[in-house]
């Protein structure tokens, strides 16, 4: 299972942003949507293996489950669609108990503390895609990890510290969008047989 | 310069189509807003040594070029209404000369024999990007080339005719969107410091 966690600082925490301006008024969802793209799709089909969680504002997570993911395409806006879609049920969230809005994708209240500590519990190690890290063709991988990315803006302070006991990963010597990285990052799996 | 070549099949040939159904009225118009974002787009930056050439079903070309670009942004939506003012002035064209949409965008009737006539005028070399290709980890590349892409379906047996006598390049065991096909490929440029 890839596992891919990605910070967003400024999505939208409600429904209410039109889908013609998703730069804009839904705070650059456009990001999460090219990330659940790169994350999923193949040519004609989908990466069933992976699993990713959108972290909004460390408030809410929308988590992306490839096994049961269904109606996605690779499009930005009918992603952005589905995930208004989850934005949309929240208030049905009680505590940090998800609830599914359409197969395979789920919404809940939950922090980053709180998603880490689940990984945690699970043995899941973290695995950050920063500039500052080690090369990526250079460093043997975790069996089980988690890879943490952040939107258009750096990972602030209190998310570098939060994830601070984990391996930091470089990808090459520019600074890339989050999609381009998770392509990058499945293609090193994808070649490595992992 | 780094150039790449997206062929595509289905895409629309005038500018009659909403910004709101590019899967479906523009014929996949998404597909090459992608490949333009993968393309120019780094992190808060623009890739200024890029050219990207799309063949609209063999009969229209438009030409980004990254030295002079500007207005794009990374979401699909911006880049398909950037694709459509071009597609709006194409009864400007006269012969295969090129008309400028917005800046660093243009537009020409022209197919794809006779783009490949301009590139082997300047001794620039084809590589395509296919499945069946060579590893591009183990395979060294021209210093003057331009890289072909296929959109959301197979090259057909004309284009693989005329690209022929290219290098092919195989990127990984999946099979890939054209766009993270692009980021694979500018990473290991990126990594080679090319």
């Amino acid at each position: 299972m890839r596992i891919f966690v990605i910070l967003a600082h400024k999505a939208a925490l409600t429904h209410e942003f039109s889908l013609n301006d998703m730069p804009g008024g839904a705070g650059r969802l456009d990001v999460l949507c090219r990330c659940v793209t790169a994350s999923f799709c193949l040519s004609h089909g989908i990466r069933k293996d992976v699993h990713v969680f959108l972290v909004l504002q460390n408030q809410l997570v929308i988590r992306l489950h490839g096994e049961t993911l269904r109606h996605l395409n690779p499009d930005e806006r009918s992603t952005g669609a589905l995930l208004q879609k989850a934005l949309k049920i929240q208030s049905e969230c009680v505590g940090t108990e998800e609830v599914e809005s359409t197969t395979g994708i789920f919404i809940s209240k939950k922090n980053l503390a709180q998603l880490l500590e689940e990984f945690r519990a699970k043995s899941i190690q973290i695995v950050q895609l920063h500039e500052a890290g080690t090369s990526l063709r250079e460093t043997e991988l975790p069996k089980e990890c988690a890879f943490f990315l952040s939107d258009h803006m750096e990972f602030d302070p209190s998310e570098d510290e939060l994830l601070s006991n984990g391996l930091r990963l470089n990808l090459g010597p520019k600074s890339l969008h989050a999609d381009h990285c998770i392509t990058l990052m499945h293609n090193e799996l994808d070649l490595r047989g992992l």
